[in-house]
């Protein structure tokens, strides 16, 4: 038995109808569960030199902000169109139930600095897809790939197998 | 002289004309920056039995979520209309350019917990109140309140005199 599994409730047709999505709130407002889930994500990555830990607004920012604290790394944000304050690179990507533009801060990331990519539930893929772009676009190498939830019957891992790829929990 | 202060950075006519809006990113990619800024928000209630960080998206995220670990609690996201996928609890309230909903989630914390509420900038106060309001109506103690920046020139703190208050940055 996993001691996360109970902690994630399903939703049924939400955001849309046909989507069960994955509600983690209860993993996370749980004091142990949540603490420990940070810890778990990190530990795989903790002898990578990680500078910067990289994750999209806004639950991915739940696990990346803490995962950057315990790396003593640098945390940076990618957002929806129009949020960044700064110049921006942007990416526009099609996901399950529509479309998105993304963006991150031209001055983010140092050439060749060492990114982590954090997320809570990878489905597609396509948000982190279109992460690891604008990583690269702004001059960031992508080191690895930590998620909370892997949704394995999407097989969407399979698109990262160049990464270092890491998920807590496979559903 | 402040070792934060540099890295908070002016944008004028952001995110419309007449706000001078504080980028917090040039912060938070720095390493050393970011997690002692974790730390120092975070000491004034390591000994205040903090049960819940409560913050709202997104940026409260960045800070609320790495305390919520460092105290060893939960973490309870507010969001805006819509977001959140389990039966919620909203509020609205106008700021400074237009209105907002806030949402947290009926379940979100147990009757009396005590809660910290956690965000980046305080500006003329809405949204913290609103929050407060919120965790409120779903049974939350609001304990503490723990800000980066107070833009003190709008004395919005004066709002928060019942809870311990705390800003990193008086601008």
């Amino acid at each position: 038995m996993n001691k996360y599994l109970d902690l994630i409730r399903s939703i049924p047709d939400f955001p849309q109808k046909g989507i069960i999505f994955k509600d983690i709130t209860p993993l996370i407002k749980d004091s142990n569960a949540f603490g420990s889930a940070v810890n778990d994500m990190t530990h795989p990555f903790l002898n990578d030199d990680i500078d910067i830990v990289v994750a999209v607004e806004a639950r991915g920012y739940i696990f990346g902000a803490p995962m950057a604290t315990r790396l003593n790394c640098g945390f940076v944000p990618v957002r929806k169109q129009g949020k960044l304050p700064y110049s921006t690179s942007s990416i526009e990507y099609s996901l399950e139930y529509g479309t998105e533009t993304l963006e991150i801060h031209q001055d983010a990331i140092l050439k060749g600095q060492k990114v982590l990519l954090v997320d809570d539930v990878l489905a597609t893929g396509g948000t982190l897809k279109a992460a690891i772009q604008l990583v690269e676009k702004v001059g960031g190498d992508v080191e690895g790939i930590a998620v909370l939830i892997d949704l394995v019957q999407l097989h969407a891992s399979d698109i990262f197998s160049p990464y270092k790829f890491f998920s807590l929990l496979d559903i």
